[in-house]
């Protein structure tokens, strides 16, 4: 199927239901799909929206395109859960169709106003001429679930922003609203963070561009949060087009992140000894990160597993991408970031069997050797080791996910996944790479997800997360070594959700 | 909105898609929704279908009517479990979509053959008169999940029956295959099962109809099904029509069984030495319960929970019905059938609280302030007490679902949903009773989900299901008495699958 503009711009009441039925059939029996973490009913997902927490459950939002593998009209889906692990889909929420969001209800954000959920939200439209216009719309959605638009924009595009202006995020700040915005300066073309502030989410004044860095962030920045992680404001953006110089990375945009001293939002100043973003996640696909301030006094962050412009090995099946896991946020003594899985995670644990070194055949050491689609494996490498653990793994370990470890002087973890299936996005790299502590013991807590692989290291001080795309018959999880190995840990089989 | 027959039966490709994701979204935000049951993605669900072991896993379909609270084109869908406890929704399985089902893909059977799933389903077709032609269809499932259904029906329906012929249970036995089919007589207009033989599925030779009652069974029998449990044969069936003379039913259509001695399949003949059938459940809404011999060498059945022509109050939510959990079959010393829940269900407990007798204030003793929808009361209420055990009460106890029990010489239960939210089919009553032992204890086991409650009576040896639309706020559970009262047991919060 060519997917036209055409096409990919149809209304939803223009799509027969048959074919949605067989497209969700056709994600649903997918022999990649994930089934602990959330995912398409059909088609694509990108960015969460709306993370939030509301009548006693935590809702989040994905963006979706439920008829194909592609950018198409994007619409709001609703999950619903009680412990930040088990989802509940509850449906279309936001829908393209008005004309402030005739082509896309695109990403923004949630908050708790008067008892109802306030989503603020970039309504893209299109006009004749394809000339591209950003709203920034509100909802309510109310107890019982149903979602009511506001009949006009909240929040007008300033004269300094181009057309690139879209993913509010929505914050309360001592009495006043604030608003944070992604934003491509209009002079500059450079990438920008507008903020806004309002006593009533009707009038808003324009406090201008976030300064955060004296770096220029790339031609665009979606996705900008701005959360407090242990008292500190940190700015989770995405800058698109930003020079390897200014930071390092890999994929084809990354997801940073910026630790600063004090925030003053009346001067839209981050203060920060931090020179450059850092990656948030040192993975292949993870992008769109949303986080917020929950009322139990954590920080908790869902990032797309996906990125924009990368075709992926499911879009023959006409579906594409997940979310990660929910990750709680911390700072580490340096000043970084630390994700963790939440808690509640363990629960889905079940059969765990005790792992530790044992006697090497050939040099190679079998963890599990039917390790099934889902599980999670906890392991702690002793220092002064050099090894590869193999994750999905054919019996002759030809074929696998490899995690090269050295724990010696020269300390490093590196992930790759050039033999581990199907082979996407190799321009960008099929390795990625972790410096760790010289001689000091890893700990690796790896999750993996029919296609997905999410691997917190020490404790969540780097997460590396991607997607795979291996024979559901290699299920061997194995160590090899040229030298006697020292580890031990757990393995789970994890439960579907 | 009007359900003519030309709506109800429009092509699924017909419909559009943004209807179907907002019948979706109603179905899956309305509060009455169960949620640790199977239950409709959107629209009307009825009969399971193919309920079986394959591949490493649990399946079973349920019948489709994806745009609305009504009986309208009907296809299967398919879900899939590893412990008959969570399942996944696999989609749309058999669509109506050939020129032997244009008109429905209606219920039937699977079987394992040749490491595939043989799928056998009535493929209902009306003719341009509206005049109905049953037929007997095949469709093969693989290992990944794709079906393809064979060209031509396996079985022409024989000269003595009506177009009422559908329903086939395809088993095998002694290297031979049977098919149970619900029929009726064309010279009588009397309920049957029909059975048929062959060696190859596709010559069958008409063994005649089923002997195993000299009642008449009404004008119609619906879903038979044939199972060995305990090594002795037992005839699940749907009589419709049914003369209360024979055997005593309230609901609109009962779900009744036979248990037999002996069944000589070539001769069409069950010895057994039940006079009349038995209620297979003794509440308000079972129907169409389908059964099946699985590899583990345990009987397993698993019901619809809604009757046909009956009108449930969420019909005005756009959606209907559910399935009851699974129930393991076993025979009790007198003969009947019990019916347990299967051990796995135990693993959806979370947070068991020990309850027993307390000091009643004003003759009450409250279990639970605030139950919330999803939970099991396991509760043995000591033989010589008389009371009532109020579930999903408001705080007066002026509205709940009412459990009166005696367990004294006149021993009963009575489950009474006068009082227990929106009334609907209450011709067929507002209550059910079952008779118990006199002057013994009474063990209940009660699974409360949403709008649907299930209660497995002294281990099963009785089972009142029924559907009941109370105000989510009544949370309170509590037993009533003028006299001390004995009981204990445990309350454990059930989690969403």
């Amino acid at each position: 199927m060519e997917w036209t503009r055409e096409k990919r711009y149809l209304p939803y009441n223009q799509w027969d239901a048959e074919t949605l039925l067989q497209l969700q059939a056709q994600a649903n029996n997918s022999k990649y799909q994930v089934k602990y973490h959330i995912r398409p009913t059909s088609g694509l997902i990108n960015d969460p929206n709306g993370f939030s927490y509301y009548n006693g459950k935590w809702h989040v939002f994905y963006q979706s395109y439920p008829f194909g593998a592609t950018h198409g009209l994007k619409s709001w889906v609703h999950m619903q859960s009680s412990d930040l692990v088990h989802w509940e889909n509850l449906g279309l929420a936001l829908g393209a169709d008005t004309k402030y969001d005739s082509h896309g209800a695109y990403s923004g954000s949630a908050l708790v106003i008067d008892e109802k959920l306030f989503l603020m939200y970039t309504g893209n439209v299109r006009d004749k001429n394809w000339a591209r216009f950003s709203y920034q719309n509100g909802a309510i959605l109310d107890k019982d679930g149903q979602v009511t638009k506001l009949p006009e924009p909240l929040l007008t595009a300033p004269n300094h922003v181009t057309e690139h202006f879209r993913d509010p995020q929505l914050i309360k700040h001592r009495d006043q609203y604030y608003v944070f915005l992604g934003a491509q300066d209009k002079t500059t073309l450079s990438g920008q963070v507008a903020l806004f502030r309002s006593s009533d989410l009707h009038n808003w004044d324009d406090l201008g561009y976030l300064d955060f860095s004296d770096e220029v962030m790339g031609y665009m920045i979606e996705c900008p949060n701005l959360v407090f992680v242990d008292n500190k404001p940190v700015l989770i953006f995405c800058p698109q087009g930003l020079d390897h110089e200014v930071s390092a990375y890999e994929n084809i945009y990354p997801n940073m992140y910026i630790v600063g001293e004090q925030l003053k939002f009346d001067a839209a100043k981050m203060e920060t000894n931090q020179k450059s973003p850092l990656n948030l996640d040192a993975g292949f696909d993870v992008y769109a990160t949303q986080a917020f301030n929950a009322p139990d006094g954590k920080t908790y962050a869902i990032s797309w597993v996906g990125l924009p412009d990368i075709a992926y090995p499911t879009d023959t099946e006409n579906w594409a991408n997940c979310f990660s896991q929910v990750k709680q946020l911390s700072l580490a003594e340096d000043g970084t970031l630390i994700q963790r899985p939440v808690p509640e995670m363990a629960n889905l644990r079940h059969n765990g069997v005790n792992i530790r070194t044992s006697s090497a055949i050939n040099n190679v050491q079998v963890v599990q050797d039917t390790a099934g689609q889902q599980f999670e494996l906890k392991v702690t490498i002793a220092a002064n080791q050099v090894g590869t653990l193999h994750l999905a793994a054919n019996s002759n370990l030809s074929e696998s996910l490899k995690l090269v470890f050295s724990t010696d002087c020269d300390a490093r973890l590196t992930v790759d996944r050039t033999t581990a299936g199907i082979q996407y996005a190799t321009e960008y790299g099929t390795t990625r790479a972790v410096d760790l502590v010289a001689n000091e013991s890893l700990d690796l807590d790896i999750f993996i997800d029919g296609s997905l692989f999410e691997i917190f290291i020490n404790g969540g001080r780097q997460v590396v997360t991607g997607r795979f795309f291996a024979p559901t018959s290699n299920t061997k999880v194995a160590f090899t070594s040229t030298k006697a190995l020292g580890y031990s840990g757990t393995y789970w089989q994890i439960e579907h959700i």
